[in-house]
C-alpha cells in the first residue's frame, strides 16, 4: 500500500474502477494445457512428477506475469485463482507470490480467489496468510473470496483482519455453477440443511465401499453436537466420520461413542492442541524442555480415554 | 503408496486403526505462539516480515517433524491444518511438503485439512494438488477435507480424483463450532439459504462503508442467475458484488446490468479464460505467437461490451 493509497480496500478498488473506467477484472487462471506453446514447451519433464511440477509452475508464472503487464493499464484488479498455483505444490505457491508482486508493481488491486474458510484461530491464520496489501501478509492480497458454510463465527476472523489492515472480502452468496441450486437455493424443507449434505455424502460413499463396509467419501461431524452425531450415524451407515472438537473444544469420549460400530470402526477422532501443546497445560511455567514427553503422554491418554469410553476398545487386527 | 498398501484410502486407514488399536488421529496445527521455546527462539526477525515468516515456517516445520516422529508409532493418521502453513507464505507451503514427507516415511495416513472447494476444473486443480499418496500429487495427501457449499458438482471433481488415485475425502457436514447452527441447521424458512447468507454479508458490509457507499465485505454472485442477481441487488444495497461466470460460462453483459448503480459502481465482473486464452478462440490452429495481442484485444472487447450494456458506461473519475 503506497503512501497515497486510500486506507480501505473498497476505496482503492473504486478509485481503480473510475480511473480505468471499467468494472472488468481479469481472472488469473493459468490452466497449463491452455498455455501458449512457447510457455508449455519449456516443460520437458512429466507434469505428474516433482521436477515437472516445478517446470510447470515456472511456465505458468511467466505467462501470468506477462498477462499482468498486458492487462495492467486496462483494468483495476486481477483475481488470481489459488488452485492453479497450489496444483504445482510449493513452487506453485512461490509463483503465486511472484505474480502478486508483479500485480502490486502494476498498481492493481489483487483479489485472491481462494474460497478459504475455517473456524477461530485457523480462519485467522488464513486471513494472515492472504489479506493485507504489500508486506502486511505473507501473500499480499487486497481481498479474498470466503466460503460461508461454517457460519458467522467462521467469517468474523476474516472481517476482523479486513478492519485491521484495510483489506476486503467477497463471500460466496450465490455461485455461478449449476450445483449452486443443491444447497444454496433450499428454503422450506423437511430436514435441516446439513442433512441434505449428509444424503449427498452417504450416496457418494456407497459408490466405493472398502473391505469393512465404509466408503472413501467421509464426513466431518463435530464432537460438540452429540445428538446430531447419533442421528447422522443412523442416516449414514457407509460413511466414515472425522470428528474434530475432541479435547480442547470440549467434546468428550462418551459423547462420540455412538459414532463407532461394535468393532470400533467408522470414525477417526482428531485432537490437535491438546496433544501438540500439552506441555503448556502440564506446567503453568510451560516446561518447554520436556515437551516431547508431554506430547507422547497426552497421545497415550487420549487413546486410553477413547478405548475406555467408546467401542474403540474392541479394536482388533483383522 | 508402497507396493503392499491397500489400493483404497479407507482400507489403508482402517488397517492403520486396527494395527494401532485406536481411532485417534493427531491434528498438526502449529500455532507459532504456542511452540516450545527452543523452536520459537530460532526466530529472530519480526514474524510480520518476509524474513521472519521464513524463520517461523522453519520453526513450525521442525516442531511438526518431531511431533510426527513421536506420535507415528501410536496413531494411524495425522491431519495437517493447511492454514498454519499457508500463513507463512511459500516457505510455509514448503514446510508442509516436508512434514507430509516425514509422515509418509512414518507410514501414517495423511488427512489434509484444507476445507477446499471450487467448481469444475478449479476443483480438479485442488484435487491434483492435494490428493494422491506419495508422488501422485504435488503435496501427497491421502485424504482432504472439502466444503460442500457450492453443491454436488463442486464435490464431484474431488470424488473423481479419489477414485482415480485411491484417496479419500471428508466433507464438512456438521462442524464443531457454534456458528455451525447459522446455516447448516436451517430447515423450514421463509427464504432460500443463500438469502440468509446475503443478510449476514450485508450486515457486515454496513459496518465499514467506504466513500461511495459500499462496504469492505462483498459478495460473489454468479452472472448465470440474473433474476437472483437483481433481487440480491435490492437486498444488499451496501455490498459490492464480484460477478464470475461472465463470458466463458455464458453470462452476458445485459444480464448483469442490474448489479450496478447509476454511476456504474457496485460490482466488478470477472473474466478469466475468455481473456487469457483468447488466442485459442481466434484461430483453430491456436496462433500462439500472437497470444499477447489476443489478450489485449479480448480485454478491450470485454470492457466495451460492459460499457455498452451496463451503467459501467457512465463511469467517471470522481
Amino acid at each position: 500500500m503506497t503512501h497515497d493509497s486510500p486506507r480501505k480496500f473498497i476505496d482503492r478498488l473504486t478509485a481503480g474502477i473510475r480511473a480505468k473506467r471499467t468494472p472488468l477484472i481479469v481472472g488469473i487462471d493459468p490452466h497449463f494445457e491452455f498455455l501458449p506453446a512457447p510457455f508449455r514447451n519449456t516443460v520437458t519433464a512429466a507434469i505428474d512428477t516433482q521436477p515437472g511440477r516445478a517446470q510447470a509452475a515456472a511456465a505458468c508464472t511467466a505467462f501470468c506475469n506477462e498477462v499482468v503487464q498486458i492487462v495492467g493499464p486496462l483494468v483495476a484488479a486481477v483475481k488470481p485463482q489459488l488452485a492453479f498455483f497450489e496444483q504445482w505444490g510449493p513452487p506453485g505457491m512461490s509463483g503465486l507470490f511472484q505474480v502478486i508482486q508483479r500485480a502490486q508493481s502494476a498498481k492493481l488491486s489483487i483479489i485472491l480467489d481462494g474460497k478459504r474458510n475455517d473456524i477461530g484461530s485457523t480462519a485467522a491464520a488464513y486471513a494472515q496468510a492472504l489479506l493485507g496489501p504489500g508486506e502486511a501478509s505473507a501473500f499480499g492480497g487486497d481481498a479474498l473470496t470466503v466460503n460461508p458454510w461454517l457460519g458467522r463465527d467462521s467469517v468474523q476472523p476474516f472481517v476482523d483482519r479486513c478492519r485491521e489492515v484495510g483489506s476486503g472480502l467477497f463471500v460466496l452468496v450465490k455461485t455461478s455453477n449449476s450445483g449452486s441450486r443443491d444447497f444454496q437455493d433450499l428454503a422450506s424443507t423437511d430436514r435441516r440443511l446439513y442433512e441434505h449434505v449428509a444424503v449427498m455424502v452417504e450416496t457418494m460413499a456407497q459408490q466405493s465401499v472398502g473391505a469393512d463396509g465404509y466408503g472413501d467419501i467421509g464426513a466431518v461431524i463435530g464432537a460438540t453436537y452429540p445428538e446430531e452425531l447419533a442421528e447422522l450415524r443412523r442416516q449414514m451407515p457407509h460413511t466414515v466420520f472425522l470428528i474434530p472438537g475432541f479435547g480442547a473444544q470440549g467434546g468428550r469420549a462418551a459423547d462420540i461413542a455412538c459414532a463407532f460400530d461394535a468393532r470400533g470402526l467408522g470414525a477417526v477422532v482428531n485432537s490437535a492442541r491438546g496433544i501438540l501443546f500439552a506441555f503448556r497445560r502440564e506446567s503453568p511455567q510451560a516446561n518447554d524442555a520436556h515437551w516431547e514427553t508431554a506430547v507422547e503422554r497426552a497421545t497415550r491418554e487420549a487413546i486410553a480415554e477413547l478405548a475406555a469410553a467408546t467401542p474403540a476398545g474392541n479394536l482388533r487386527t483383522a
